[in-house]
Order: structure tokens, then C-alpha cells, then sequence
């Protein structure tokens, strides 16, 4: 063990079921880099029906809209993020670096025994 | 959207790479019940190869021992956990429920604007 022993916390968002994560929020990130849905997909190399099919499942859970297409252009359209998108995007980025600064406060008096018990080597 | 939004955190240990979560805490739980690491792997429908690969990944990060192995019986030989891996099954337990608690608690403020959106249905 070089490096040292250290928390990595992923957060998810559930209704009746999961509905946003790490996953969909680089989704929605690549969506406003690409301005189409189907570029975005393309370039996370994920199939283009399960990026429609989280997006939809998160604008159903969360009760509003990700994503307002625009018409025309190649690949039937562009897509662009919605000003609740941008919100939550914001909102689910500072609860995770306000959650992860406060799971490395706590670590080190929740693990400290493992100091001990790795110079053991027991 | 019937049950209202929540956090599900989840945690992981890392040194060089991962090494400790809620898969090896749930595997060294079933240990603890079956006495054997095959059983145990068995009951979670995991090929013994990986559990023993996942332990002793876990063991090489921690740099102490998480197993006991006892010779004879059925299977080769029996499995039971060290006093080392108990402390640290405790403490990942008892992180972990603070973590969630403080997630809970930071939750409403983080994420009061979904309400809001939701409500438009915007």
C-alpha cells in the first residue's frame, strides 16, 4: 500500500428508483459540449437508445425536463440542456465535494486503527 | 415520482487501488455466518476465484489479514474472520452511517430547488 488508504463516495439520487449519478451527469455535460444528444452518447461510447433511456427516466423521476431538443441539423437535431439541468448539474456537484470534504475530516479518527493494525501486519 | 427524492451515498476504500466496500464487507459478512470463504462466495452466487482475489487484493491494500483459514473439514479447510477485520467491518459500518446521516441532513437545502422545478414541471 504506497499510496495512502483514502474514502472514494459516489452519491446517487433516487425516487422510486435511481435517477441520477456520475453517469448521467457526464451524460448532461457532454450533451452541452456536443449539442446533440446522440454525439454525446457517441463520445462516452455508450449506445445512443440508453442515453435517451436514463435521460428519460431521470426527467420522469425528477418531475421536469434535462433536455429541449432543437430541430434540424445532422443526426435529427441537436439537443441542448435545460435551465433546471444546469441547476441540478451545480446543486449535485457542490453536495458532492461538500460530502467528500466531510467523509476525509472523518476519516482518519473512523480508520486510525488500520495504521495500527497494518504495522502489526497482523 | 411517488417516493420523494433522496441521496444514496456509497463508500469505497482506497490505497494504490480499491480496496475495501460494501462487495468485500458483504462477503466477509457471510464468512463470518458460513465459516468458509467458498460457502460464503457460493451464498452470494460469486466464483470462489474472485472472492478469494477480492480478499486478498483487500488484505494486500490494508496490509493486514482479513481471514484466518482453519485446516480439515469440508472444502478444504474453514475460514473465519481476524479480530483486524471485525474493527474494520465496525468502523466502515459506523462511517458509512454518519456519512448517510450527514447526506440526509444537507440533502433538503442542496436539492430545494428540484421541488420548485417540479412543481413548474418545467
Amino acid at each position: 500500500m504506497a499510496e495512502q488508504l483514502h474514502p472514494v463516495i459516489s452519491v446517487r439520487l433516487f425516487g422510486d428508483r435511481k435517477c441520477f449519478g456520475p453517469g448521467v451527469a457526464a451524460l448532461l455535460r457532454r450533451v452541452d459540449e456536443h449539442h446533440s444528444l446522440r454525439a454525446a452518447a457517441q463520445s462516452m461510447e455508450m449506445a445512443y437508445s440508453k442515453a435517451w433511456t436514463i435521460t428519460k427516466n431521470a426527467e420522469n423521476e425528477l418531475g421536469f425536463r434535462l433536455l429541449v431538443s432543437s430541430a434540424g441539423g445532422r443526426n435529427g437535431g441537436g439537443a441542448a440542456l435545460t435551465e433546471n439541468a444546469r441547476r441540478l448539474l451545480d446543486a449535485y456537484d457542490r453536495y458532492c465535494a461538500e460530502l467528500r470534504d466531510y467523509a476525509a475530516r472523518r476519516f482518519d479518527e473512523a480508520f486510525s486503527f488500520c495504521i495500527a493494525a497494518r504495522e502489526d501486519g497482523a
